[in-house]
C-alpha cells in the first residue's frame, strides 16, 4: 500500500530547479519514494523464463542482445546517474533520459528512430484520504527490449502481469516486445478504472450527505474534490491523444496484430476521460446543490424570525400604548378593558397567522 | 416492463474487479437481469423462414454457414462462459468477447477483418421513476450472420423488427445482413426519441410546478435530472461519430444501399446528441428560474418584515417615552394628550406607508 | 396571418409514436395547420407561363418531363398518403418520404442520386405572443422539377417569389430549377433575419423594463425567451453546414452560377447563427441584470430596516430603562430629566445617522 | 469627428426590409450618415499622380483603363442607385451590390472570376459616449483598380494613407494594387488598436471605481460594456478567418510579396481577436467583483444591525421586566436595585462585544 | 532583478500610437526598461571563442559572414533607429523591424526566404508584488547568425546560456544556429516553470488564508489574479501551434537533430498552457470558495439574530403585556404573580432553544 501523502498544488510545478541547466539533463523533481534503485529483469520466450532480481548493469548489457524477450524494470528515478547509465547503455536520446526522470512529465509518446518512449501516470486510490496518488512510468520499446521505470515498485499494478509472464497464461509468452509493452500500459490504465470507481463511490456518499445535511466541511471537501480533479484530467487528457497518434504511426516496432489491441486502449482511455469529466460535473452539481442547500437553510431560519417579529412587533407596540403614563386614557379605566385587548391581540396573532398561512409561509 | 431501479454514480463505474486480468478476457460487471442466458435463432431469406427459440450452440454452428440470413440473439450475458463459447464459434478477437461483457462499454463500432462490431445502449424510461434505464446491446455483422447480444430481452425494442421479418412486411426480407443490422440498431435508436419525449414532458411538468411554487423536493429532482442527462450524454454522444466512421468505412461487409439508410442512422443520432443538449440547457434554465423563485419569495418574506420592523420600531419607541416614569414629564398632563399622540402615530404610520408605496415596495 | 399558438418543450420530441416501423414509413408526427392537402404548379420557362391552382397527381405527372421548369408545391404534410404518392411519382427514396412528413426534422441536406433534398424550418414571427412560429419545409432538387413541402402556405414566405416568377422580374426566369430551389431557400432564410429584428427588438424593450423596474413577470420572460432561443439555434445551426456541404457538393444538378449564390447564402445563414448567439448572450446579460437589479432592491429595503432599527432599537432600550418601577431611581426625580434625556435621545440619533452617512450607508 | 450616436441591439437586425426583394438587389438599411454621395479618385504610378475630387461616373469609366493604379472612393452607400451604377461600370456581381449596401455585413472576403470583394468594420470609439462605433467598409480589387466604399468619409483612418500616396512616402507608390488594398485594410485594422487601447483604458477607470466604491450605476454600465463587447465580437472574429483564406487564396490578384503583408495583417487581426476576448473577460471579472463588492458591503450593514440588535434585544427585555407593575417584586424596593440593574445590563453588553469581537465579528 | 512594476490593462493596448504609420515603420510602444541600446556578440565554433561587449554596428557586419556561429544579442529596443539599422545590415524585411519594437508582439514564428523569426515573452516573477513581469524577445535564425532583441539583459534567463557557450559544456559548440536559437527558446520557456512554481505556491497560500478566514482583501487578490492568467494566457497559448508549426515546416534553415529538441520544447509548451489552465481553474474553484465562505459567515451572523430575536421578542411582548397601566388586570395583584411570570418565561425561552437545538439551528 502507498504511504497516503497530502498533494500540494505547487507539486505540479516543482520543475523550477532545472531552469538554467543544458536541455537533456536528467534531474529529479519529485518526492523520493523509494530508498534504492532496484533493477529487475525478465527474459523469456515461448519455453524458456530467467528471472534477475536486483540485477547489475551487466546483467542488462548481457541480456539486451540475447534472442527472446527481455524486461527490464528499473524501480526508484530519483537516482540520476542511474537513468544515465541506462539511458547509455539503450543510446536513449538525452531528451528521453531528462524525461524519465521528471515527475511532473506529461504524458506522452514518442518515436526515435530505434525506440519508442512513453510517459503516463500510474495511479492508485489512498482509502484513507480519498485521495488519488500519482506516479510517474516511463516505457521504452526498442527492438527486443521493453524498459520500464516507475518510481516505487511496491505493490504496484505489474505484478498481476508478472504473474501471467511466469506461469505462461494468456497470450503473453507467444507474443513480441510490442505486445509487452501494451500489456504494461493496460495494466497501468486498467487501474484507473479502479481509482474511478472508489473516487465515484466516495463522491455518492458525500453528495448523499449534502442533500440530507450540508455544512461547512462539505465545502471544504467540494474544493479538494475540484483540485483533485483537476490533476486527474491532466494525467489522463492527453493520454488518448498520444495513445491514438502511436495507433496510426507507421513505425515497425509495432505490428499489426498488437495495433488491435492498442485500438482497444485507446477506447480505454476515452472512456476514462468521460469518466473524469462526468465526475467533474457531478461534483458542479454537488456544489450548485451544496449552495441551494444552505441557501435553504438559511431562508428557512430568516423565515422564522420574520413571522415572530411580524406577529410580535405590533402587538408588542399595543402593549406599550398602554403601558403609557398619560393620565388621561379612558381605556385603562374599563372594567375589562385589560381582557379586550388581551382578546384583540390574540385575534391579531391568529389572523397574522392565517395570512402566512394562506400566503404560504409556514 | 423493465423493473424499475435507481441507479447510482457508482455504477459507471463497475469496471475495477477486471483489473489485473489480460485483456480479452469476457467478465460481467453489471447487474444481472435475467436468470437464464436464452439465445433465439431466425433464419431467413426472401421465401424462406426458421425460427428457433432457446436454440443450442449446436443450432448456431449448423445454422452459420446454411444460405440465408442468421439472425442469433442472445439474452442474458452475465455468463462468461456462454459468451466465450459463441465468440470462439464465429472466431472473435478476444476483445470483442471482452467487449461484449462490459456493460459500462462506451458506444463504438469497430471494423475487423470478417466481422465489424457495434457496441451501443438500449433505453427504457421507467415510468414511476422517470428515469431512463440503460441496458448494453453489442452487435455482430458477418458475412452472412447478426449476432446480437443484450442483458434483457422481456419487452424490448426488437419485437416489432422480429415480426416485421415474420410477416415479410418492408424491405427487410429482401435486403442482406447488413440491413438487418442497419435494422436493429435504428430499432433501438428510434426508442430513444420516446425516452427523450417522455423526460421532456416531464422535465416540462416540474418546470411548471417551479414556476407556480419552487420547494426544496425541486431542487433535489433538478439535482437527479442534472445527473440523468449526464449519464444520457455519455450514451448517446459517440453514438453519432461512430456511425459516421461506419459510413465512410470501405469495409465490403456493407453495401452502397444500406449506407443510405446509415446515413440516416446517423442523421437521427445527431438529433438525438441535439435534444439531449436542449434538454440539458432546459434543466439549467430550470435551475436558474428555481433560484431565482426561491430568491423572490425570500425577498418578499423579508420585505414584509421590513415594512413591518420599519414602522412599529419607531412607534414603540415613542410609546416607550411616555411609558417612562419621570416626575416632570407635562404633555402627561395635558387632558388630550393620549389622542394626540395616538393621532400622531397613525399619521407617522400612513405616511411610513405611502413612502413605501411611493418607492414601490408595496 | 399565423394562428398564435404556445409552444411546449415536449414537442421538439414529438417523434415517438414512430419507434417500432419500419425505416422509411412517412408518419406525421407534428399538429396539424391547414385542413387540406393543396398542390399547387408553377411550370415555366423564358417565355411560357403555365399555373394549376389545387393541382391533381395526374397535373404534376403530365408536367414532370414536360419542357421547362415545374414547380409542384404541397401544402400540408399531415395526409401521409398524399405524400406518398408524390414520393412514388418522383421515385424518391423511402426515407426522404419519411423525412418530408417530420416536422420535428432537423435542417439537412442530403445527395441522391436523381435529386438533392433540402430540409429547413420556416419561422414566422408572432407579434402577440413575442415567439418565433417553426414550420417544416422540404425542398427537392430534380432535373427539371422543384417539388416543395410545407405544412402551411397561408401567409407564407414564398409569395414575392411566385409574384417575381408571374411577372418575369428578375433573373429568375431566365434560370435553371437550381436557380428556383435557391430562391425558395433564400426567401425562407430571408424572413430569418425579420424574425430576429422583431425579436431583437422585443428583447431591447423587456431589457430597457428591466433596468428601470424588474419584477417577477420579467424572471418568467426570461426563462421563456431562453427556451425560445434554444429552439431557434436547433433550427438554424445545421443549416450553416448543410449549405457549405452543398456548395462543396460535386452534384451535376447545381451549376457554377448558382454556387456563388449558394456561397451568398452560406453567408446569410452564418450571420444568423451570429445573431441568433448574440441574442442569446443578451438574455444572458439581461438574466445577471435581472438578478443584480432584484439583489440591489432587496439590498435597499434592507438597509433601511437596519438604519431605522440601528437608531430605534438603543433608543426604545433608554426609554425602556426609565419606564422601570424602581423606587429609587434619582433621575426621575430631577426636574428636567425628562428633557436632558429627549436632548440625549436625539443626539445619539444625530450621531447614528451621521456614522452612516459617513460610511456611506445612505 | 463622427457623431457619437447610442447604438441599439435592435441595429443589428435591420436587414429586415429586404426580405421579399429578389436576391442581388441593392438596398441601404442602416442609418445614412452623410447628405450626398461623393466619389473621389486618386489615379497613380510611379512618377505620375492625378487627384479628382467629387469626381464623376464618366471620370471613373475615363480612368478605369488607364495604365497606373486607381483608386476610387465612394463615400455614402446609402444611394442605392450610385452603388449600382458603380457595380455596373465595374460589371461586379449583384450580390456583391448588394453586400455593399448592407451595413449589417458580416466581415468577408469572397473571390470572383475578375475580383476580390472584401467587406469590414471601420471602428471608432467616441469619447464621450465610451462607445465603439461602427461603419461598413467595402473593397474591390480588380486587376488596376480598388474600389472603396463608406459610409462617411470625415475624419477617417485612410487620410494618412491618401497623404503617403500624394508625398510618395514609404513603398505604396512602387506597388501594385493589391498592396493599395492592403493598405487600405491595414489603415482600418490598425485603428482598432486605437479603439481597443481606449476601451481598455475605459475599463481600467470602472474597474478600479468598482474596486473602490460600487453602486447601481456600474451595475448598468457593466450591462452596457458587455453588449458592446458582443458587437465588437461580431465585427472583429470573422476577419481573422477571411484574411487567412485570402491569405492561402491562388488568385492571381494577390503576388507573392503582397502575400506576407497579408500575413502580417492576418496576425494583427488574430492579435485583436485575442484583445478582444480579454476585455471580454476583465468584463466578466469585473461583474464578478461588482457582485462581491456589493455582497460584501451588504453584509456590513446587516452585521451591524445584528450585533446592535443581538446586545439591544435581551437589555430592553430586562428593562421590560422592570417596567412590568406587579405588586410584589421585591427588587423593586431595594435601595440600590435600580444601579445593580444598570451595571448588570453594562456587564451583559460588554461580555456581548468580548464574544462578537472573538468570534470576529467586529 | 527586475524592478517591480504594477501592470495596467492598457498595457495590453499600447499598439494605437503606430495608426496611420506605413507598415514596416519599427515603433516602440512600451515602457523603456534600460538606458542604452547595448550590443553584444558571441562568435563561437568548436575550438574557437571570441566575445565583443558593447559591439558597434560595424563588429556586427564584420564578423556576420566570418566562419563559425555568431550570435548577435541586442538588448534595449526602445531605439528605434539601432533596430532599423541592424534590420537594414541582415536585409530584414521592414515587417519583422516592425514586430522586434512591438512590446504588445503575439508569440509567433515566421519563416521569410533567407531566416526565420520568432517573437515570445520572456517572464519572471516579481516576488514582492506577486505578479509576474513580461518582457518581449526576438530571435532570428539565419544561415551562420543567431540575432536576438530583448527590452533589458540584466538578470536575464540567458546567462547560464552563455556559460555554457563559454566552458564549451554540454553539446552546444558542436551544433549549428538552429540549435543556438533552440537553446535559447528552451532557456526563457524554462524560466516559465518557474514562474508558474512561484505563482502557484503563492496562489496555494492565498487558499489557505480563504478556507481559514476570507476577509475583502482577497476578493481583491484573486480579482488581480484573474487578471494575470489573463495576460499569462495571451504569453503562452500561442507558442504551442507556433512551435508545432515550426516542426513541421520544411525549411532548410533546420536540421533534422534539431527537431527532436523543437518536439521537446513544444513538449514543454503545451505543459506550460495547460498549468496555466490548471492555475485559472484552481483560481476559479478559489473563487466560488471565497464565496461560499463569506456567505456562511453571514449566514452564522444572521442566525445568531434570529435566535436571539426569537427569543426575546415574544419575552418582551409578555413583559409589555404586564407593564401596561390598566386598572383592573388581576394577575398583577397575585402575590406570587411576578414569580410565576419569571418562571414562564424562563419555561419559554429554554423550549425555545430546544426546538432551535433540534431543529439543526445551534
Amino acid at each position: 500500500m502507498k504511504k497516503s501523502r497530502r498533494r500540494k498544488n505547487g507539486d505540479l510545478f516543482r520543475r523550477g530547479k532545472k531552469a538554467g541547466l543544458p536541455p537533456g539533463t536528467p534531474v529529479f523533481v519529485g518526492e523520493q519514494k523509494q530508498q534504492h534503485v532496484i533493477t529487475d529483469i525478465l527474459h523469456y520466450s515461448g519455453e524458456h523464463l530467467e528471472e534477475i532480481h536486483a540485477a547489475t548493469l551487466k546483467d542488462c548489457a548481457r541480456l539486451k542482445n540475447r534472442p527472446g524477450i527481455t524486461w527490464i524494470n528499473v524501480s526508484g528515478i530519483h537516482d540520476a546517474q542511474a537513468v544515465q547509465n541506462m539511458a547509455n547503455l539503450f543510446a536513449l536520446h538525452p531528451l528521453t533520459a531528462e524525461d524519465i526522470s521528471n515527475t511532473a512529465q506529461r504524458p506522452k509518446a514518442e518515436e526515435f528512430d530505434d525506440y519508442l518512449f512513453f510517459a503516463l501516470k500510474m495511479l492508485s486510490y489512498d482509502e484513507k484520504a480519498n485521495a488519488v496518488l500519482h506516479e510517474n512510468v516511463s516505457v521504452i520499446l526498442t527492438e527486443n527490449c521493453v524498459l520500464s521505470f516507475q518510481e516505487d515498485r511496491e505493490g504496484d499494478v505489474l505484478d498481476p502481469l508478472r504473474h501471467r509472464i511466469r506461469s505462461g497464461k494468456g497470450r503473453i509468452r507467444r507474443e513480441g516486445t510490442d505486445y509487452l509493452a501494451y500489456a504494461i500500459l493496460d495494466a497501468v490504465v486498467d487501474e484507473y478504472f479502479v481509482c474511478l470507481e472508489k473516487l465515484g463511490d466516495y463522491i455518492e456518499e458525500i453528495d448523499e450527505q449534502i442533500l440530507t445535511g450540508p455544512d461547512a466541511g462539505h465545502m471544504r471537501e467540494i474544493h479538494r474534490l475540484k483540485q483533485e480533479i483537476l490533476f486527474l484530467r491532466r494525467a489522463v487528457w492527453p493520454l488518448r491523444e498520444e495513445i491514438a497518434a502511436l495507433e496510426k504511426s507507421e513505425t515497425r516496432l509495432i505490428r499489426g496484430a498488437t495495433r488491435i489491441f492498442l485500438r482497444d486502449l485507446r477506447d480505454h482511455s476515452v472512456q476514462i476521460a468521460d469518466m473524469v469529466e462526468i465526475i467533474r460535473d457531478i461534483i458542479g452539481n454537488m456544489q450548485d446543490t451544496f449552495l441551494s442547500s444552505t441557501g435553504n437553510r438559511m431562508n428557512e431560519v430568516m423565515k422564522m424570525l420574520t413571522i415572530i417579529g411580524t406577529i410580535f412587533i405590533p402587538l408588542t407596540f399595543i402593549a406599550g400604548i398602554y403601558g403609557m403614563n398619560f393620565e388621561n386614557m379612558p381605556e385603562l379605566k374599563w372594567k375589562y378593558g385589560y381582557f379586550v385587548l388581551l382578546g384583540l391581540m390574540a385575534a391579531v396573532g391568529v389572523i397574522m397567522l392565517a395570512l402566512f398561512k394562506k400566503r404560504n409561509w409556514l
